[in-house]
């Protein structure tokens, strides 16, 4: 059993909420709770972040949701390989563009969760393909 | 309180682990537990796939910790800024290279976390810059 607790949530005032964040224009805010607004202090308007955060509102996982039918393609298709937000961890993974950080809030771009989504963790977002830029400056010796 | 269980582990042979899956040519195995054994029947080889996996052996996050030296600059940064394993969620994220899938091991290359360690979540990896291709088929109308 393994136990985690919201860093924060995020607020936005759309009812419409897009299917995935690649698809999505939404603006709103992270709003990082008190104890952990310290971490904050690299991120700058502009930057792309990769928000983990809790499907805390999916019905539980069952056996029958092995497989689900994708939202926009009805192509059935194993639970790995697609966003839906029912899983066997309900751990949504969003990225969104930085618009503005003022204290402990940021102003971002492309959310696609809901008002009130409890938020996990925040790290850089890292594309695939810096893997060979990375290789080049730091190699493993 | 946000409770989840692992739904399999890593498993790899490599006594020296690198510091990112950017720099890692680890092989080894994502040993799937049975009752989620069916949520990987569209994972192929030639796939990239994010896994999100559970920091078992970090230390607790202390306020300390809110910056931390990344390893190999030596730069202090926020800690949502960097990819450390001292979080306050400690909850990991990787981008591997499936190589084979058999039954409920995947075979996978650019691992970066120690032997056994408790896998949350795998995703399929979707690049940032789909975006735009995503938009023009699918519009948010």
């Amino acid at each position: 059993m393994i136990v985690f607790n919201p860093i924060g949530y995020v607020r936005h005032h759309s009812d419409d909420v897009p299917r995935h964040w690649t698809v999505s224009d939404i603006e709103g805010d992270l709003d990082i709770l008190p104890e952990y607004q310290g971490g904050l202090v690299d991120i700058s308007a502009g930057q792309r972040i990769v928000v983990l955060f809790h499907f805390d509102r999916s019905p539980s996982f069952e056996k029958a949701h092995l497989r689900q039918k994708k939202r926009h393609t009805n192509e059935i298709k194993g639970v790995f390989s697609i966003c839906s937000m029912i899983r066997p961890n309900p751990i949504g993974l969003s990225v969104v563009e930085v618009l503005a950080v003022q204290g402990g809030r940021m102003r971002v771009k492309g959310l696609d969760m809901f008002d009130g989504t409890p938020i996990l963790d925040i790290k850089p977002h890292i594309e695939a393909d810096r893997r060979a830029e990375n290789e080049s400056t730091h190699p493993v010796t």
